[in-house]
């Protein structure tokens, strides 16, 4: 590998190492699991999942990689908090959303080149690219990585 | 910048904006504020703050910085749980010491080249390094990144 193609490709590997960890969490836990607070009066598992979902399937679009699998997931999980709606989805199609979308994700991911990478994501003018190139794609990547990782967190104290 | 270094900035953006967004929490807190735990019979923040400390200062042998800062912090912040022992350091000391060992490795982190950033970490050998070379000084980088937004994801639920 290149030295471009090694520092994108680590970069890749923490994404797929934060993701497979909560994935695992999430096919070893039982329904009623998931239903749980992280802790008292606050976000359900259910919720968080839900919301990782959502946020995860904005990048199809973000960093050009195809149509959303799962807009409707937005007001939900996103715009509503924990249980101010009826939960939109049963805990299968739950799982098969997560599932689905990061599966998607991440083989989208594996096709793409360093400079693809490095090319700016859809939420950034071509103007304020110029000025700021780490308004890049592989930013959105670190950053929904992190936020991930921020959730898994909060998943882990429910035991 | 060139590509390689367009790569690893945005890596290094990904840390200090994590970083940099803890430490105005802990800047702006109240020592009682740290003082509380994160839920019922969870950690505190005070632990928590401790916790990263060390494990970001043992960052400075690994990636080849310079001498550790505080590994007196080891024990009482990551080998035990939180009030196993008394607590190794008053709050004005533990912001010292969060501050002072993210500071440092900053300073260093800047002065790194991608190239420096592909090269082994100080816990991997030279045969396992030529095998797997994703093992390197930027995998070091995002997982400690992942590290802190894992725990600010917890500190966040105090209110």
């Amino acid at each position: 590998m290149t030295p471009t193609e090694l520092l994108a490709t680590t970069a890749l590997a923490s994404w797929k190492q934060v993701t497979t960890r909560l994935d695992q969490g999430v096919r070893k836990a039982t329904d009623e699991h998931l239903q749980k607070e992280i802790a008292p009066g606050k976000n359900r598992i259910y919720y968080l999942i839900g919301h990782l979902t959502a946020v995860n399937d904005r990048m199809l679009p973000m960093l050009g990689l195809g149509d959303r699998l799962y807009p409707q997931l937005d007001e939900p999980f996103v715009t509503q908090p924990d249980r101010a709606v009826p939960d939109p989805l049963s805990i299968p199609e739950l799982r098969q959303a997560w599932n689905e979308v990061n599966t998607k994700l991440t083989e989208a991911f594996e096709k793409l080149t360093p400079e693809d990478w490095l090319k700016p994501h859809a939420a950034v003018s071509e103007e304020d690219f110029a000025k700021e190139p780490l308004r890049n794609r592989l930013a959105v990547l670190l950053s929904r990585t992190n936020h991930v990782s921020f959730h898994v967190g909060q998943i882990v104290l429910v035991k």
